[in-house]
């Protein structure tokens, strides 16, 4: 319905207009809104300037959920289109059917407010476009961070200036886990166990420890930082699964630790292509992995559940942002944020910022992205080996910057850190080292980050 | 201007139809205002939809400032009152001109862009009520807290959530004052005089140190968590001033640190109203004084003349925002996002969100407010000198949590600290301490905050 027609049939929105309001989902986040819309209805509409009344929510089964029946149905369809629904919640999760409601909600010109990663990471241009054709707002702070505010501040308050770098720990299941390793020595498998035990895990966790959730946000993050459309399928990524309690043995040794960093950057341009400042093309490198970084880096003092991101812009320089990245009343927070200001923009006129993707810059691939690595080796104890293993770096153009030798009970173990190479360059490297006779195995390979090289 | 006459003027808002700023002043913020627009004006233009344009810059003396001369004047109301300036920066500070220049703009329907912290703590209201009349635009991220988006969060991100308690550093001069004294163990005349030296202070530092600038921030950071008109009247403020080298080191030896705070927070109801859960009125408290806190604290670690904000809400939980605080680069990173919100608003329709004040929340009397003493006295060294202590302690209503007893060659020495107490009460026991015939001398009194008692 176009406000024209809604003024027709209800008068203009005011103080005796209500906006209505339709939440699909009654999880977590759905609960925590639908409460906060019922409990704190006198603050809302002082906020928005009109009333801000919830129509209905939309569930699988309407059995036992606290709120009058008549709030609830299984038809998310039918609520999304009535005539007295202006702004749609949704926190169900998943792309279908969220998607099919999102696009119907917004092609009948009504405001979407959603905290879905995996939907926005994916179908942000549809979405987008829908949301323009009708002039409808599209919000989705929750969807990065939980409460933090991260997504406003990328789109508004850093909209005049450059974003150079987006680095964040934006998964809170891989952070718990990581710091429950470093803290008490556990494995992987047991710390897993640990964070499914007490709820901070799912019980099929592969989105979260596989980095696709933390993978989807990097999406979402690198195309605000950069105006260029980033999807899922454009983020290099790598789980936690396979870190080990050594890892975490060696990354104290390091005075590191370990975390799972979403990192959103650009890059030089491409293979023979000018210098971006000789007219050349910038690339971004948007990619998920666990790393090394410094103790001392402000992410590494990010543990447990929480979440934080680091901006670094032209003229702001660098700004952290930091707080809790998940669970229901966190993240419905950051919903009814969006909610009010999709409310107000309701009552008062005016838009949310669109899509802003007109730098199309390019993503480059992970092999042609600078990174740090550090390696550790077992290898023969026999003189050469050493020569022979700093050959192999040389021969790939990899410069080292530290090399510890350390000998136990006949084995010896190499420890590398190398500077800043091409990431190609580095994996050849470590395959090439794989397959020397005098190194025995390449027990872990880690990439550092947080340094200045 | 309104929109219609400009529109039949020059058309409407487009490709081809830019929109006009004015920077008022170019001193650090305004030469980097006037910079990003002239070198940025291509991203500008893509961001907002629609070409932004340098109208002139008021300046005191045209003479030297590295921009074509046709840019420069002296009159800034005449600047202001051109046709084809749409957005006021003003970047000037002080009381006037500045109020007189932005109520010119806003009553002629311009948007209005301000990093004016002093005038926005006292004259929010005036100005506010000006852009709602004529429904133009007041931005102000940049007077607090520099390139930290805080503002733009505390009115958008949370306006569906209640926030309890903001606490900051929010002046960099201090901060790199007291972070020298915390490093190098400097007293405060020495730390003041190396960081005049190296330009972290002003030549007459009084706004700083005596702590009227964070006050003012204080006054407009509490006015947007609370939804209540604050004014730096309304802040209780001491300065760093008589901080010394000694209290120091008293605070390193309980794993603390000393830190200008500003403190805005929810506080009871008033002296023999009923409690806020049972239909008393909630007050607000908010104060800047120079504080313990433990050096585990997230604040404890922001040194130099870096800034940070931490948020406590009910359904956010706590949030913390850091970055650079002051500079020109970061202010006007700060500066340029309103500008491009504000020219959006000007392309798209649609406006900022306007004051709100609508919870008029009364202010709570230093008084009536809970804090927590640390304090230092010289005692005679005899029997019963700590039983006498602890009775002032307890005639005054006061609980102490810890009290270490020192003995150096005949003198002694106790410290003590309190659990928290009205201030009042706390300050009236130090009074009585002072009189105290056992008691030498109070030697320090320092409040400690960030503790859970």
């Amino acid at each position: 319905m176009t406000e024209a027609t809604y003024a027709a049939k209800y008068g203009r929105w005011g103080a005796d207009r209500p906006i209505g309001v339709a939440v699909l989902g009654m999880g977590n986040v759905g609960s925590e809104v639908v409460r906060i819309l019922r409990e704190h209805a006198d603050d809302l509409r002082a906020r928005v300037g009109a009333p801000v009344v919830l129509r209905g929510v939309a569930v699988r089964d309407t059995t036992n959920r606290g709120i009058p029946g008549e709030l609830l149905t299984t038809d998310a369809d039918a609520l999304v289109a009535r005539d007295d629904v202006d702004i749609v919640v949704e926190v169900i999760g998943g792309i279908d059917p969220p998607r099919r409601l999102i696009l119907a909600a917004l092609n009948a010109g009504k405001s979407v407010i959603t905290a879905n990663k995996a939907l926005l990471a994916d179908y942000t241009g549809e979405l987008a476009a829908a949301a323009e054709r009708s002039r409808a707002d599209l919000y989705f702070e929750a969807a990065v961070a939980g409460a933090i505010p991260v997504v406003r501040p990328l789109i508004q308050s850093l909209a005049g200036d450059r974003v150079n770098r987006v680095v964040g720990i934006v998964n809170g299941t891989t952070n718990y886990i990581l710091s429950a390793m470093d803290e008490t020595g556990a494995d992987y498998a047991d710390a897993l166990a640990d964070a499914t035990r007490l709820g901070y895990a799912e019980a099929d966790p592969t989105a979260d420890v596989q980095g696709f959730d933390a993978a989807a946000k990097a999406a979402i993050l690198a195309s605000l930082a950069f105006h260029t459309r980033v999807t899922a399928a454009d983020v290099y990524r790598e789980g936690i699964t396979r870190i080990t309690a050594e890892d975490l043995e060696t990354a104290t040794a390091l005075d590191c630790t370990v975390k799972l960093l979403a990192i959103c950057e650009r890059v030089g341009s491409g293979p023979g292509e000018p210098d971006p400042a000789e007219g050349g093309k910038e690339r971004v490198s948007v990619r998920v992995y666990p790393a090394l970084i410094p103790r001392k880096h402000p992410l590494a003092t990010v543990s447990g559940a929480f979440n934080a991101v680091v901006v670094e812009a032209d003229n702001a320089g660098r700004l952290m942002f930091y707080g809790q990245g998940a669970g229901g009343a966190p993240t419905a927070s950051a919903v009814l944020g969006d909610l009010v200001m999709a409310a107000r923009n309701k009552f008062y006129g005016g838009r949310a910022p669109g899509e802003s993707v007109y730098a199309e810059l390019p993503i480059a691939p992970i092999g042609d992205t600078p990174t740090r690595y550090h390696v550790n080796l077992q290898v023969a104890d026999k003189p050469g080996v050493l020569q022979a293993v700093a050959g192999e770096f040389a021969e790939h153009g990899v410069s080292i910057s530290t090399v510890r030798q350390e000998e136990h009970g006949g084995r010896a173990r190499l420890v590398v850190v190398t500077h800043h190479a091409m990431e190609s360059a580095l994996a050849d490297t470590v395959s090439a080292l794989a397959e020397m006779a005098s190194v025995t195995s390449v027990t872990s390979v880690l990439r550092l980050e947080g340094t200045e090289e």
